[in-house]
């Protein structure tokens, strides 16, 4: 409470008055002067600093010396700069004057005691707790910005736990308190004080549900952990002992930033007095901090990859040993969901997407849970979290009514971009919606919700609702690249895979055909450029493609020099939605610059598939390796491609998300 | 969609291309180019504007004559500045070169239509429709913002009707119309575009619930309107006739801001190209409007009052005929609100806050109903909606936990104030809530939402959950006054009412009793000073006042000299709450210069209230009369004064609420 109080004087009697050390206080010299009195003056202790103010303005420090007029305006500002040793140790006296006499008509005593209430925390984010005095309550963004970090308490480090960390009101370890924040309570104060006022940690009803404290104590068999504000607990008594003290708290956030919740919470420390019998405790003053729940952060395909995640169904075992060689190459783990986990269920890449969150003392990564409700439902909870790995869920409640696009192959993020001026250090958010006027499918609000709460990487929300699937990574991934913006954005091209067939006609390849060796039909060259409804839906499709390519032109601040167009062909079904006739090239997993790319089947000319030279031919330059994994039987059959059938686990950005200005 | 459109190019056949006028495409020249050019030229028709890009930025106008190099990097992009009279009547031509050879190895032509296709509203806010090039897709704030304004159609014009008139989905007429916005759409293109494109107006489903969008058409008995856009209509095709025509619409609101809706509603028009048979039709470009939900106002003490409301009860004739000779003085309108409305419930200023709704094309006050569910709760619903006169609820469902903060002689409005270099032109909501520690009584969560979602009159919390009724209006209010703030804040002052009897008791007054001539307990001056318990309460609540005060200081920008102490006394009840012991002289009506005060009953001394003489002295120098109400048996005996049992409709302020930055 930077308020400054208002203490009532009196000739009478003596006024007692508790302060804390620094805080203004207002000396209400006119309710007692006497009606004759035209000027006063004021001195006090030495540890007293006394000024004059006009208009709430402070205009001089009196020395205690000078007298000052007696006319509507003129206020006393009085503070504290050290602590009391004994109640009342501090004093101010007015005295009131008329005229040129030198005797005071009256005077006005305050005794005044100092005291040290504090609450301390990391301010300044550099991990450790902050003494300085800077304003803990305020939180701002930015390099130069201050405010403390709480991490949501959403990893396991209690293996008898069937739940998150922050699902229980234990301190289960000291593992689990590494993820809180530490909070001090300094008390510099009078012992005596305590027997007729009151130490009060206090939380809003409504931050009451987005954290929790715990109070360490000492037992007799080592520190013990109290859980004592959050939740229904709205406040709690602080037993001060010598009056001389710190109290350690530790606070964990229970919820992510929302729609309906800013992500930042308060926590309050007020002294009561409750020296007058039979009537309330009245605050004297309060010293409130904030904290900023950490948002979770998606991790963008430029991030080293530390392990990649896959499912072993009957059909895949070709797939998974060329996955495995590499991912060998990539030197990153690889972890095999088996059937008992996945239960048939291939698309782990829908299931779930990889992120973390990050405070300056600690950060890990934390796998948000798809509203999708497959056979893979259970595996983020059951599998992935644990110690240091967190799990969050935008749908507590089950049975949402989801459609295919609140899978998360429909949603992925950018690499770090500036668009106009305005930086986006951790990239940008994207997913795939309908076209407004289509009133088709789109992602849940659930989801949506929580993806633009989290703040720092804005969301973009692109038109994918024209393909069957309607996931974004079924026409665009983003690979590194050299060069000062570092990566390029592949987008399936339609057009690029017709130039290529023309070229390749005139080339006097018309009679080759694509899927060779596959038993499903084949189709040659010619066929395909002379087939006029492939040529329509194409026209189509690309203009589905060229849509979102001017948006993420716009809102990743892109050239067409960081784009390139990768052959792709579409068919329509019956309902007019589209699929990859041949294995969608994009539909990659990007480890490094080790590329899985899915093995088209096109024609082989020159016993070099034309489509995997071409593809080669555009990102080799780049540095990248290109390795064609066949998914054709085991995803691409099934609508989808080596993108939706695994899923990365990425180092966090070095980049830390309190520095950006969102 | 200021996206710039990719158009792919052709030396095979022409390509056929649509556009807005105005809009940027860019022509993707590199996809067709023969593989041994190095160079290329572009011209086109006169109206056809060739610009030369690298890296997304314009560096050079093309005049047809140059040669460019054929690297990556070079974008050109084409627009166009007149609508087109035929299909493709604009054109474009690309000739790629190699060497020096001054012969076209190949070239792609481009046929070009472009059309305007544009909505216009009262962007410059002007009242008017406005057709200037603004970017009509963004809404500022301040005297230099820009963006339309939507008024929520909350009143009832149509008489017929039971509810207000965005209930219904119909233009009950004139005056209905006027409640809303205008939009047209303006067309100008070949006539035989539309055989095979469409034109499709549409809103997000976020936004369909709320806003209405009418379509005006002329049927053989005059303009006709019909509902076409909002609610569960997504998107609806405009059928243009001769291709150069406008088309108008009327846009209603639904909803006012809340804690989930910024105020902000996006309706857009896209052009599709459905010249593909079998396929669906792909979005060409998109004009987008933004217009913002008007935010509900209310109207502090100092703004011209209109009317007054009061209720009739069995006890009060007394005190109505009072307050009609103070209406009368103040040159307002009174209106009394008869058995058969309150049903015995006198607290009208409990039951409802007048406000107001401005657009710059309209302006009526909306009454806010407030959660109490008690004999007046169909008051403003039944009696006051009505042409002109809206009304709003933040509690659609019925019986909320309410409490007596959710009434609104717990919601009061401050004066325009500036604080730190922040301005408030229309001052700050000011509610009443519990001290956070004490997790006592606040106000529900739908009203508090509301409040702060309107954005242009900040709310202030302050601590009223002392009080046994809990209002702010209890202990508070505002009253105009000369000088450059325009008004002073009156606070309850039990320190100010001690002093002035100490100094009656000085004077051999001691003796004299509050209460004279009523039926009730007389105690004198000497008596209350002696009562140790009553001073003990009073310290108490002046500390509650003062943490207050501070408060309002800080959050008002207020000094000692903005604020004037009025003599109150309260005592505590069993649960330790507070209650005014004689009627309290901040709860009046205000009333531009006359103030009607609950007459306090305080000791007469020299034929004169002391209480009245003391509170008159502080405000007739202010150019204010006092006028004392007798509410004792009337309403005092019930918790409430003057200002719970009234309640005044003012003129709205003059100043805009879009020029303010919140």
């Amino acid at each position: 409470m930077s308020q400054r109080r208002q203490i009532h004087l009196s000739c009478q009697q003596p006024t007692y008055v508790v302060s804390a050390v620094g805080a203004e206080l207002i000396l209400e010299i006119y309710e007692c002067m006497p009606s004759d009195a035209d000027s006063f003056d004021i001195h006090g202790s030495p540890e007293v600093h006394i000024s004059i103010a006009y208009d709430g303005e402070i205009v001089s420090q009196s020395t205690g010396k000078e007298k000052w007029s007696l006319h509507k305006g003129v206020e006393v500002l009085v503070s504290m700069q050290i602590s009391s040793k004994n109640i009342g140790d501090h004093m101010v006296k007015v005295s009131y004057y008329r005229g040129e006499e030198d005797s005071a008509l009256d005077s006005a005593i305050v005794y005044l005691t100092s005291v040290v209430v504090s609450l301390d925390i990391d301010a300044n984010r550099d991990g450790e707790l902050n003494r300085q005095r800077v304003d803990k309550a305020s939180w701002t963004w930015g390099p130069e910005g201050q405010g403390a970090v709480l991490l949501v308490n959403c990893d396991r480090d209690n293996a008898s736990s069937s739940a998150m960390d922050g699902a229980d009101r234990i301190v289960s370890g000291e593992e689990d308190l590494k993820d809180m924040s530490r909070m001090v309570l300094s008390i510099q104060s009078p012992t005596a004080l305590f027997s007729n006022h009151k130490l009060l940690l206090h939380v809003s009803l409504s931050d009451a549900d987005k954290l929790r404290l715990f109070y360490k104590f000492v037992a007799v068999s080592g520190s013990k952990f109290k859980h004592v504000l959050g939740e229904e607990k709205l406040y709690y008594e602080v037993e001060p002992a010598s009056g001389d003290e710190t109290h350690t708290f530790y606070v964990e956030g229970l919820k992510f930033p929302s729609a309906n919740f800013s992500g930042l919470v308060y926590i309050g420390i007020t002294l009561l007095d409750c020296s007058l019998e039979g009537v309330p405790g009245s605050p004297l003053f309060t010293d409130k901090v904030v904290f900023r729940v950490a948002p979770w952060i998606m991790t963008p395909n430029i991030l080293d990859p530390v392990e990649v995640f896959v499912c072993r169904i009957s059909i895949n075992p070709t797939f998974l040993q060329q996955l495995t060689d590499l991912v060998t190459n990539a030197r990153c783990r690889l972890t095999i969901c088996e059937d008992i986990d996945n239960r048939g269920d291939r698309w782990i890449q829908d299931e779930m997407e990889f992120g973390y969150i990050e405070a300056p003392h600690k950060h890990f990564p934390v796998v948000l849970d798809s509203p999708a409700q497959r056979g893979l439902t259970g595996f983020p909870f059951k599998k992935l979290l644990g110690p240091d790995f967190g799990y969050a869920t935008t749908h507590p409640e089950l049975n949402l009514p989801v459609s295919s696009l609140d899978s998360f192959g429909n949603l992925e993020v950018s690499p770090p971009v500036t668009v106009n001026g305005k930086e986006y250090p951790l990239g940008r958010i994207i997913i795939g919606s309908s076209f407004p006027m289509l009133a088709g499918r789109r992602m849940i609000k659930n989801v949506t919700d929580f993806l633009y709460a989290q703040q720092v990487q804005a969301p973009i929300e692109l038109f994918s609702d024209w393909l069957y699937v309607g996931h974004v990574d079924e026409f665009l991934t983003f690979v590194p690249a050299p060069g000062k913006k570092g990566f390029r954005l592949l987008l399936s091209s339609p057009t690029s895979c017709y130039q290529l067939f023309q070229e390749k006609q005139q080339q006097g390849y018309g009679d080759v055909s694509i899927f060779q060796g596959l038993n499903v039909i084949h189709r040659t060259i010619s066929e395909i450029l002379a087939d006029d409804d492939m040529k329509k839906e194409n026209i189509y499709t690309q203009r589905c493609i060229d849509w979102n390519r001017a948006i993420l032109k716009e809102q990743l601040g892109l050239t067409e020099k960081d784009i390139i167009d990768i052959p792709a062909l579409f068919t329509l079904d019956k309902q007019k939605y589209a699929n990859a006739l041949f294995p969608s090239l994009v539909n990659m997993i990007v480890l490094g610059k080790n590329l899985g790319i899915p093995k088209p089947y096109g024609p082989i000319i020159n016993g070099r598939c034309c489509l995997e030279e071409k593809v080669s031919s555009l990102l080799e330059p780049l540095d990248l390796r290109c390795t064609f994994l066949d998914d054709f039987y085991s995803y691409h059959e099934f609508q989808g491609e080596v993108h939706c059938g695994t899923n990365v686990l990425r180092k966090p950005s070095s980049y830390k998300w309190w520095h950006m200005i969102p």
